[in-house]
């Protein structure tokens, strides 16, 4: 095994041992996997059970954890010579009742109960600290696999249109605005008209919601017209949750009869690129990496 | 018929001769004509086909219209010496392929298209500016019907805790910051979480939302915590669109757990206030004015 760092601030790409990969569900545990392997490192995977996809996170080596299970996690992890920890795949909120909870967790609980009432900001960074408190250290996920995170321009082979573009320039400044609340990564602006923010209910739900206004008549913009926009609120924990998409999103912003959607360059993650972008073309919308203000 | 004053400044309370009063849905309608004709003016009632409800209007003077006969709405009005024109109850934005377009109305729809296509605030500025432009002067419902306003302080028995209290005070803040931006005029907050932000789909859809979430889990403050935030945006024409609340408000907010409702005391209207407070009661929620701050 290699040795352990006690550097805080070491590069994260640096070999600090393996990498500990805590993984929800989706195939991007398995691209940062490759990604961190093909970067020469090893990696061992946790994934979480009803979220990962056991068939993916079988060709590595791998521990299955029930959510909330701190104990067993800081046991398995220190015995594989982990120091650094990432988070990377879809996590659903559990309910608090559903959490299976070990020893290090029960100790933890109260802590855990006052972070868990916060917002998910909160939540987020209270989950960070009690992992840095054991010792390990919380790497991004597209710090060690940046071949993750979304490119600046488009993704596929359509492009945002001059009204598109006030769209995003709208939307950003809303996500901005509400920023310093905690509420989603998300919205929906068509000709200058929100017709959805995201708080709890996540980005599919809002899509969703805005495909059924749509087909209630509810909607004042024609088909074609509209933006899902996404960005990091400005508080956001962001080494284990950057706003992401991936083929369903962009299916699901079709439904919603959306032109396209458009994201912030390298402060958001692409699940399976190559799939985005034949679905972009397929659904005739655009997928835009707003790149940084020049 | 009395005489028409020609001043755009008069007091909305004088005698300009009798209130065209166009009327949506719900019982606020014939609320405000009571009112008016309490204090000793006349009321013509405009009552839209599909929203209004037949049985209440038909006690009072009136003539029905469809949704956009603008030319009908007129010459009707003129005929009956109106010059003051008031709008209140509920209204569904319509397909805009639904409107019924007389003559009148078919001139002015290359300005109403533009006008449609904009935010709330936008499309009722623009409604505001047509009548205005044909020599009818907009007062609100509750300029000439106070009764309506939503007082300061408790509706019903029940009355905010200090975690209410913070929730409210989260909750007005998160509103103002998205005022510019003409989304929608409600959020739900509990413990400081943002769990919605209303915006095309409206109060009652966003309380739905909120009570499914629920009902999956997906919020992390136990039912009987969290309040319904309502305020006007900062540029909304008041005249014609405050934020409203109902029994049906309060039913839907105690089926999404929330502890209750805090809408701003003077600029909202009140439907039903004895209703609202025995529903209150009943759901043993609380349904609570904002005062002007200090």
């Amino acid at each position: 095994m290699s040795t352990i760092s006690n550097s805080g601030e070491a590069d994260p790409l640096a070999d600090n041992g393996p990498l500990a990969l805590i993984c929800g569900g989706g195939t991007l545990p398995v691209a940062v996997a490759d990604a961190v392997i093909g970067s020469g490192r090893r990696v061992v995977l946790f994934p979480i059970r009803g979220w990962a996809d056991a068939v993916l996170v079988e060709r590595y080596p791998h521990c299955w954890l029930a959510v909330a299970q701190v104990g067993r996690f800081l046991r398995r992890a220190r015995q594989e010579g982990c120091r650094d920890v990432a988070f990377i795949g879809t996590a659903v909120r559990p309910p608090f009742r559903a959490l299976r909870v070990d020893w290090e967790m029960f100790k933890l609980l109260p802590r855990v109960w006052r972070i868990y009432r916060g917002g998910d900001d909160h939540l987020l960074s209270g989950v960070v600290r009690i992992f840095e408190d054991h010792g390990f250290r919380i790497v991004g996920a597209h710090e060690v696999a940046p071949q993750i995170l979304m490119p600046a321009g488009n993704v596929g082979s359509r492009a945002p249109a001059a009204q598109d573009l006030a769209d995003i320039e709208h939307g950003l400044g809303l996500l901005r605005a509400i920023g310093p609340y905690d509420v989603g990564q998300g919205a929906v602006v068509a000709n200058k008209h929100v017709l959805a923010v995201e708080a709890a209910e996540g980005t599919d739900s809002m899509l969703a919601r805005v495909a059924e206004l749509r087909a209630r008549g509810r909607i004042p913009t024609p088909a074609g017209e509209g933006v899902l926009v996404k960005a990091p609120k400005p508080n956001q924990e962001r080494r284990i949750d950057l706003p992401t998409i991936g083929p369903r999103t962009v299916s699901e912003a079709a439904r919603a009869g959306l032109a396209g959607i458009a994201i912030v360059a390298g402060e958001a993650i692409i699940a399976e690129p190559a799939a985005v972008a034949a679905a972009a073309d397929r659904e005739k919308v655009f997928v835009f990496g707003i790149g940084a203000p020049q």
